[in-house]
């Protein structure tokens, strides 16, 4: 089986995506993160959940999450709020190095898909095919592992 | 909603737990990572599949994709016997942090579990409770999100 056919679809994003709408996409589907397409089409960066969480949180609540619980009630409506006024852009770490994204070719064995996970120490591989480098979905790590593993594969 | 009302159960692997068997629980349940249960019933770690991955396609294949794709065929049942011959203890890092367990209680807000997810970048937290600190679940980024965004929550 090669990368395209273990390839999910997934919602894709743009760097002018409000980063409300792409954190609704990651609660809808349970995805651990999201793949940003850049201005040319080709995958930009993976974005992980985390990200987006770090750039709610302020920092004085993730160094005491116990002050998290005192304003619990009004902090989600205000996590929305914050996610509806920003892009995708603005949060996106300043300083990314392109080099570090996991994208493999649809034509790359399961084996080739490990090796790039390995590497990167990523969750997820991107899979692009063709000349344009067109994004043709996600694989992630425990269909990966059901692919290596056939008799252990996935339930239901 | 609490901490452990948003926990998913999942299988507990030991150190002593062979590495294939680990492998197959995240097949099965499509999980990124599993957590390992220490010999006190506390969370040891959690290892991302990626970690098993490492250990198991060899340096110079990551260091070139490629070159995988030429043994393909073979590889895959490579991978299943070497996963079997190995504990999860094998496939661990030397050298761990255990500060850096995203543990939460089964009291803690979204916006606790929020704000340690954000801290450690991980993509799950472990729910623990009681004296013993028993493992009751781990919450997945996606689950968070849905709980954060009720508006933009889970399908089906």
């Amino acid at each position: 089986m090669r990368a395209r056919e273990m390839a999910e679809p997934f919602p894709v994003v743009d760097l002018d995506t409000d980063a409300l709408q792409a954190a609704a996409a990651m609660a809808k589907r349970n995805l651990p993160g999201i793949v940003v397409r850049g201005e040319d089409g080709k995958p930009h960066t993976v974005i992980p959940g985390s990200q987006v969480l770090n750039f709610v949180i302020p920092q004085y609540v993730q160094d005491d999450p116990h002050l998290a619980r005192v304003y619990d009630e009004e902090a989600s409506d205000a996590f929305a709020r914050k996610l509806a006024s920003v892009t995708v852009r603005d949060v996106l770490p300043k300083k990314k190095d392109l080099e570090d994204l996991p994208v493999v070719d649809g034509d790359a064995t399961g084996i080739e898909v490990a090796a790039v996970m390995a590497r990167m120490h990523s969750p997820i591989a991107v899979v692009c095919e063709g000349e344009g480098g067109e994004i043709l979905g996600v694989i992630r790590m425990g269909k990966l592992m059901s692919h290596l593993l056939p008799e252990h594969g996935q339930e239901g």
